[in-house]
């Protein structure tokens, strides 16, 4: 782990001063005022993704250009629209991708750096926006994104043909709101990991995606695996770390 | 509503004391210690069903007598398994059947008074008692209970394969615990009467049924009637009141 | 089931590929981008209700249109005052008729499909919106209405003077917000099909119509049939289940 | 306040610091170790009822013991059977009255301290042990309890009947578990104080008492007063501060 | 209840159908349109108060028009800004009282019909709103209320400079938000009728008054009476009621 | 999906009767009565796993039975001390392996079906029989499973120490209760999938698990995924699921 | 406490009544129309800070004027913005600091009150308004503060940075939402008093600080001290207790 | 921090490998089989509590013979009667004190090590126990303790009284079920640190402890610090994190 400092103070190369600063460093990063995480990718294999909710948009615009400025990449989630729209003509002279709350600013040429293909369903069109929020993101790191979309269970059929188009993806990731019964129904024909989103979408007793969420912890189908309501960048960020260990294991 | 009464007042059959007397019988009847309800079958549809929890032995066997008495049959739910021994010996000279935590005690021949079927479908195999209450209920009313158990969702084509069972009945049943995703799918493919009971069985957030419950209130599939989690009499009462009105309707 | 296609297969007039792609459509049918359930009401006896909330106006135009098409009439629900405006003023050349957050678009000539009379009662004045909503979509398919509204148990000669108009219905609606009672009452009353719909009316502990909700599911009044709160739409699904099930029992 | 200390204190019949001492007493009394508040019912008009929820059996008899001696009479509630067998054992030569949880140990010649008279309802035989208690302590304060059991609304005539018996109390206390409306009902229909008590009865979702206290208090009657699930205590005590009131405006 | 109808038929004054027709009457009252219950305050002691919440200002406008007539003043709750000015507009011929989001609308020469005194106590300056709707409308039925605002326990010599101002009242009312402690307090230290009214106060765990009506219904103090959170209505009826039973015993 | 079948048919060797019935069950199996669903380990990738909450002892060992012959190995949950030691005496003859409250009934034979590395970690020493559950039926099915109990924060240089003996794994698997932010650090530090369980273990406001649930679905650290509190079966399953996808993108 | 009093008595220098009146004030201040507790800091050792939330801009006007003008300082808590401008707009030829919602108003000669250092420490740049908010009032009283910002765990090594640079205060406040796994952390690596503020920050289940509060009180690290989501002030006042005794004690 | 293990290198007095692996346990100590955090004290000044809840009678006898062994006493919390009883027996040899389900095993000369008084106040008597696991945590180590048991609000002279006894504490405790109001009272009438313990007691709305915890938590008594509720070990550990500042302080 520091081998090569220990060896560099051995060889005279650096001080014992310079020494103890740099072990500690790697427990330590020189932050600064925001404490970005520009290595969290490294070590989570994830980007950092700003928050917006909570920020004012001067602390939004800092964080985006120190992004652009190490990584040529910045996500933003959890943007309203007054937000947004400053954000958006803060950095028009970049390409902005947009999906939800969800903003991507970035350089031109940024390379793909993810292998895979993600199953992406949707229980109603109103849980669209947050698959596509998931599925910006995946597309921006790489992963091929299939998309199904109004495929929940008040029409069976439909459910069925939306497992069908995704039965070749890596994993399978279906958003839901209401009583959420679709990833249920989805995971029970397949042996594909199946990761459930539950939408903010419902109301009345189990409303706002809380019913949503129960149905899909309750589930009586084993193997589901769940994120917290809206949680669409926790659901792309635990997407991309099971594609990226089928992907070492692909090499 | 009292034509009669005031009728006979006139023709001097009975007194004034005597008529108001009668005409406020109407609204109130003389009530025993017990204040038990037996008119109540005329006026819901549905006797009254001793519910034995909160209740003293000796005041269920009393009850369980002047319904004996007056109606040739008597039931008693929520009965824990030491109150229903007692029942049960203490009656032994009765037909008794039994189902979950609930009693029939009655005389042999009660003639059958309600016709139509019913189909019945469970999830799990833990949601039989339940299933098993309601059913009993119904077939002493004399509605023909189909029973499907075991049918989740976990396993679809068990789920179609109780729908094919009942597709001929006059309204379905289904009980569910856990999530509880299988009265939407049902509803989703009939056009009869669903009613989903969701039953005590789940553990963690959303167990005990609540989970259930919530998937059955927030089911995006229109037309899916819910009561209460565990509630096996007013399932069966809500099913003998749609099945009377579908009887008069054929008469 | 596919003994046509089967039989067609064996004469030769289609080919085998024909024949596997045509069983599959009795299960999948091809779909729109919209996939809308157009034959929902061939299944569940219940046209789709065009979900408003969380869709965009132009999807919502874009299912009425389709729908109108397809249908000659449109449901849509849960349309806030601003797109409702927008719906309106694009369809303005049909007829619309609104009720609460429900908008029906139509063509002039759509006959009646449904036999049978529902009572609708509120509890208060403030629940009508509710039930105005549930009045009309069976009033549009067809249904008799009967209402009578604000007859709470606050003042109880209402609540028997209300039972008193809707006692020759096929089944009884009760819209209740507050501490939701009328409904167990009105059920205590009657042997008809109850249906208990709370409405997010009230305010502190049991607000929003969870108190509603609570009584309506923990109710002693054995055969009430509960909704979630708000869902106009699910209980005017449910009469009509109910009401068909009737009508072919009467022919 | 202590106007007579000082002129106690002035004429030299105390010292300056046994008036400080006395005037602290006013409000500090000397304590023994379980520090009983024998005063209690001259400054809340009410005794003070021995807890025994997770208290030894040594201490509640010490308590009762220190309540006989100076009081004459001891209340001891939310005993479980088997503390409650020790504490009768242990003051059998006392006067020992019992209702659900409670006991009341007593001296023979205590004089009835309160008039007035209270009638006590309750909607089902379950929440007869919980009006028990209530009256219990009504009684032994001296005040009349005219108790009508079993009076719900599922059987609305009983619930009429009831009322009827209790128009001439001075107020009415009404105990309900389940759904919890017959307090309301009796509300509407009278315009004495009445006190609703929800009781633990019922299950499911609103269980445990919990759908009854949330439609007691979310009542659209006016001036419904509602006490916590099972607090019969402070029932009984809430009544003993009216009937005072009336008593000492009647003298 | 109906001698003198009874009596009138044998006479022959009336003939039988009229006789029937005006037994009915005594339950089921003539409604109009909005089902006004102008009797009201002679069965439950207490006008009826138009509550604005999910009304139209046209409905409210009729009610209070109809209440004009009938009763000469008119209570409305639950008004916001732009209702409350549009109802004062119309009214404002006669005389206008208001507090909080309550308006008393009145002719000049209603009689005073309620003796008594109300102690009314706010822990804080924000639950002042709550405390003045309950106080108008105990002042408008002719109740003398003394009124002790922010006496909350932060300060506590404020609480029991409040207990003192209180102290000879037939019963004291005590608003509080946040963790509503000063009912306990103040009932610890009167031997008077105290209803706790929860104000919807506070943020965080326990906030929006929820964590005020936990108090006041786990209190340890026997005695305290509960309304629902801002039931100001509710709590000034429940005043009526006791003072008007103290009353009929002052008499 | 029936091509072969319908090549039979064409070829005359099955009757058109035979055909439909063939076609139809490779949608609805034949089942006996317990519905056991044989082929769900095909179809999900994880064997049915029999959940013993709420089944007879008769029917946990009926199923037991159908599965060794069938499958030669059972999975039984959710089992409690007395039926635990009904089942292994009646298979005594069989090799059983338990941990927690689950039992695994096999024959000597079974090949190992799984490749790949888990990572194991608990937060603390009660959290252990849970994750014993889900690391044996893994074992069983053939992964290799690294295990590091009692790594929680509270002692966080054993937090490090376990994340760097599970770093080689494919995946983590992470038990906690009480607050449980185990899974949130371990998943901060790694790039790997990471399943986090929540366990019932906590006391007070948050305690059973559901402090753990909300803390693991609340993370800020982007990327864990949750099943419910105790779903050790799940969570199994869930990892099952992902060694399966990245075992055959190995191949 | 009153002996000063009494001998003022004994001597002829006050009067009997006098005496009472005098004894009394020491429990009674006399107080003015918003009873201010305005030593409210002498007894608790914290200014009372006026709560505006649900007060009229012209209640906390004067509020502010009457500390001014008695203690040189007024602290205002739960501005919004509109009250916040007026409030500053009528105070401007004073001092103004303001942080979050808090707003603190003063002349510019209050010397320091209070010594010793304060850790504050956020996990992420949402919470920092909040942590602002309780360093303002810690400032103004005298302490000093020491802030790092954004260290949530996400980034590991920035809590550890942040530990650093507090370890030598004499008390460390962690702030965090979502859920709220910072503060355990933090006391898991000192021996110092930490008190933990939840921020109501977060979405979906555990949402808007209610995971970060449950984190908290369920931490596993022992000697966690927690306040009430956002309750910054009540933070602030819980550390000058702490630092006033560490105080008390160096001299 | 590793400057010597540096120096050591430089020397040559260990090799680079040895200077690795030692520089790692500063940070990650070796650990055996139950991973004990035997310098747990040392770095958050609390020695590990051993949590006996979940954990078998042979862990919880390893983990105290550890404890005995190294540092010459064990502390042992949430045992119940019947593992208590085991664990007593095995260490009967040495000194065992118990409070509640708390357990400490000694040997016979551990020095104490801690300075400073605490006041530990219970509101009732039901809430001894927990006040007294506390007290025995705080009293070996060091702490002097003051008690004052049953000083709840119900008889508020006596929570003055109370706080006349601790008022030259250096902090005060304070224990409450129910409503919980006694540490509000506490911390309104005095400056020292008040940490408030919820206890397990209390029944119906807010019962186990919730409201009491609300109540704390919700307090408008600023400076009120809350941990969970029955978090005895908690309390205590916070109590010594503030002693040991403040002894430091006076050194």
């Amino acid at each position: 782990m520091f081998e090569s400092i220990l060896n560099a103070l051995l060889k005279g190369e650096i001080a014992l001063e310079e020494a103890e600063k740099k072990i500690l460093e790697t427990f330590y990063e020189r932050t600064d005022e925001l404490m970005l995480d520009l290595e969290r990718e490294r070590r989570q294999g994830f980007p950092e993704v700003v928050f917006a909710s909570g920020k004012t948009t001067k602390h939004i615009i800092l964080a985006v250009e120190k992004f652009l400025e190490k990584k040529g990449i910045a996500f933003v989630s959890h943007l309203d629209e007054e937000k947004k729209k400053v954000v958006k003509d803060r950095f028009r002279e970049y390409e902005i991708k947009e999906a939800g709350r969800l903003l991507v600013v970035k350089k031109k040429d940024i390379p793909e750096r993810l292998d895979g293909t993600v199953g992406v369903i949707t229980a109603g069109t109103s849980d669209v926006p947050f698959a596509e929020e998931t599925s910006l993101i995946l597309e921006e790191l790489g992963a091929t994104v299939r998309k199904v979309y109004d495929a929940g269970v008040a029409g069976i059929h439909r459910s069925f043909y939306a497992l069908k188009q995704v039965k070749d993806a890596d994993l399978i990731m279906v958003f839901a709101g209401m009583e959420g019964i679709l990833p249920s129904l989805v995971a029970s024909l397949t042996d594909l990991p199946v990761i459930a989103v539950p939408t903010p979408i419902g109301y009345g007793h189990g409303g706002e995606g809380t019913g949503a969420l129960t149905t899909m912890l309750q589930t009586c189908v084993p193997g589901l695996l769940v994120v917290n309501i809206g949680n669409t960048v926790g659901a792309a960020a635990a997407a991309v770390r099971i594609l990226r260990r089928i992907g070492s294991a692909e090499r």
